[in-house]
């Protein structure tokens, strides 16, 4: 029953009755507990057609808050949000996740105090922390697994080392899988089967089918950078093999290879900035750097292409920093997947760019920490 | 509470009682009505500290039956199995898919009735049948969608034509989907994260994630054979492409490739037999026809491993005409995944043949037709 107010609207006992099925003594108990718990409350009076008007009641998203936490491999972004999503308050910083995760985490606590402190919010008052890092994560522990950005980060109990601060649950997650939870449920949510993928220094991605996002055996599911293109099979990566598309097409790649041929204030070194300084350059007119763009475009449109055969997503949202380059990644993404997919799969495909950019991580890693609070079993163990 | 007792295990009220947390007068509602309908029954008593014992439940899978359908390009298989999946009776014929859909579904509909009859069943114990065809099929409608070797059945409704014989749901899939199902359901239900992938004349999967069967948006999900190889370019497609996966790899193509290589007997061709003279050539000796089928072994490989990358499975299993040719599929397949893959998604990886073998596609449909019926709504829906 509480999982259809979460979408906001006030109803009556009875109306809940009717849309559950279930025992109006049930539904009447039901609402008593959640009410107690602060989750729902009652917002005024339907209108009668006689006798006493039955009271409303609606989800209260202001119950509680949770924080949202976006590690990526030299920024931290943070929010605080109510139960709906809403951000109440937001921190940027740079941070450098190699610096390990006793550093990395201690500062994101009390970013976290900051934020509370900020929204007026007891300590009491947080449910549940989503945090994203830019690795593999197993998702049953929310340890990172062999993060190649992140030394000292592997096996590290993310989840224990933060929650002792809050006593909260800390639902951990890889950063692109959180984008993708961010952008399909604050933009895209009659898109059940979407790719969100992330282009940026690094490439990856982040995939929902069937309205909830798929992690795979071991919570790698979505590393598409990895993904071997035959015709570039001379291009070490940084993984030990050769032609992965994030060492043809990602942010660093394509400013190595601009490297000397784009102007750059004196001292500058294009390839050690990645996908900005290649931002940068297409901004600046660059024509060299606009065809690189265009090349990478292709390249991760031919591996769009194998998803978009695996997979039969109706949408495709391309997010990531690379993105601010202009329409000529999108163009020859596009160019590259239309002409390697099969027209059932594509005739109804759309490709856009993310909505929520640089907040799609927070949101879903929010939406991650609203999910796990507010679910059917969490509510029936808060009420034992 | 039903879903529980699926597992065929006999239980007390009480017991489950406890395993599902509702009241005992709730649970011995329920176990009225699943009686009454035939789905359960009493087994005997369990033993007792004292008093008299408890009455004992359990699934009753032989209350009624479902028919498994899988329609090949030349051939029909169709069982009747009972309420587990067990096989009572099977059928198989060449059957001809060109043929188009009424010749066919006439044919089907006879075979049905047949195999009603020789289990001694009748059509009202039919619960569902569960029928795949060679091509994409509409999830939401079951009508195929622009499948390429199936004249006339664009679009044509399988379930309406099919079910007014029986008065029964009929659901339509993909044949590589309902062999998916099979294979996960009846031998690797642990691996609740798979891909199947079938080497025949052509080339398909079937993706299972978080344990159900994944279709895409369309129904088209796991579409691999139509996955573009860069290094093979100039080979053209029946799709109107070039290097897909299935021009490169599949039965059809290894036999045309073979064509004048290979003895075969006079007025024989090789490229009109596809899949199963390759396997005849291998298993004859013929040096060409290994090496051809490693070589389509290292392609499927190829796209393996993108798929590994992508949806990070913990098994995959291999089926389809072209694994009787032995173990240079299989070998070549390994060679190229796992020189493509990254570690972390390989070190946990199986791949094996098929164990449901020419099954897998019946028993996948006998379980699409089972979860059907079975569903807890389908069950509240009975009992209205």
């Amino acid at each position: 029953m509480f999982q259809l107010l979460r979408d906001g609207k006030p109803r009556t006992r009875s109306e809940l009755a009717v849309l559950t099925g279930q025992a109006r003594s049930t539904i009447a108990t039901r609402i008593d507990i959640l009410e107690q718990l602060g989750l729902i409350a009652s917002v005024g009076e339907a209108s009668s057609t006689g006798g006493r008007p039955p009271a409303t009641f609606a989800f209260n998203p202001l119950a509680r808050v949770v924080i949202g936490v976006d590690l990526g491999a030299a920024h931290a972004r943070i929010a605080i949000t109510d139960l709906s999503a809403s951000v109440i308050e937001i921190h940027d910083e740079s941070l450098h996740i190699a610096d390990g995760p006793k550093v990395v985490l201690d500062r994101v606590v009390e970013i976290c105090h900051n934020l509370l402190a900020r929204s007026g919010r007891a300590v009491s008052d947080l449910a549940a922390i989503g945090l994203g890092v830019p690795g593999p994560v197993e998702h049953s522990t929310g340890r990172p697994i062999a993060p190649p950005i992140m030394p000292g980060w592997d096996g590290f109990d993310v989840p224990g080392y933060v929650g002792r601060h809050f006593n909260v649950p800390v639902l951990v997650d890889n950063d692109v899988n959180l984008m993708a939870v961010g952008e399909y449920r604050t933009a895209w949510e009659d898109h059940d089967n979407m790719l969100f993928i992330k282009v940026a220094t690094g490439i990856g991605s982040g995939i929902i089918l069937d309205g909830a996002l798929r992690r795979g055996a071991q919570g790698a599911a979505g590393d598409i950078g990895h993904i071997v293109l035959s015709d570039h099979s001379d291009v070490p990566c940084d993984c030990g093999n050769f032609g992965c598309l994030e060492a043809v097409a990602g942010g660093a790649a394509v400013a190595r290879a601009l490297e000397g041929t784009v102007k750059v204030p004196a001292g500058a070194s294009l390839a050690a900035q990645g996908a900005t300084a290649v931002v940068d350059a297409v901004r600046e007119g660059s024509i060299e750097a606009r065809t690189a763009v265009r090349d990478a475009g292709r390249s991760i449109g031919t591996v769009a292409a194998a998803c978009v055969s695996m997979l039969n997503p109706s949408l495709i949202v391309v997010g990531g920093a690379l993105v601010g380059a202009g329409e000529q990644l999108m163009a020859g993404m596009r160019e590259s997947l239309y002409q390697r997919s099969l027209p059932l799969a594509t005739q109804h495909l759309r490709v856009v760019t993310s909505q929520a950019k640089e907040r799609a991580g927070i949101l879903g890693g929010a939406y991650l920490a609203i999910d796990h609070v507010l679910s059917a079993e969490a509510i029936d163990a808060m009420n034992e």
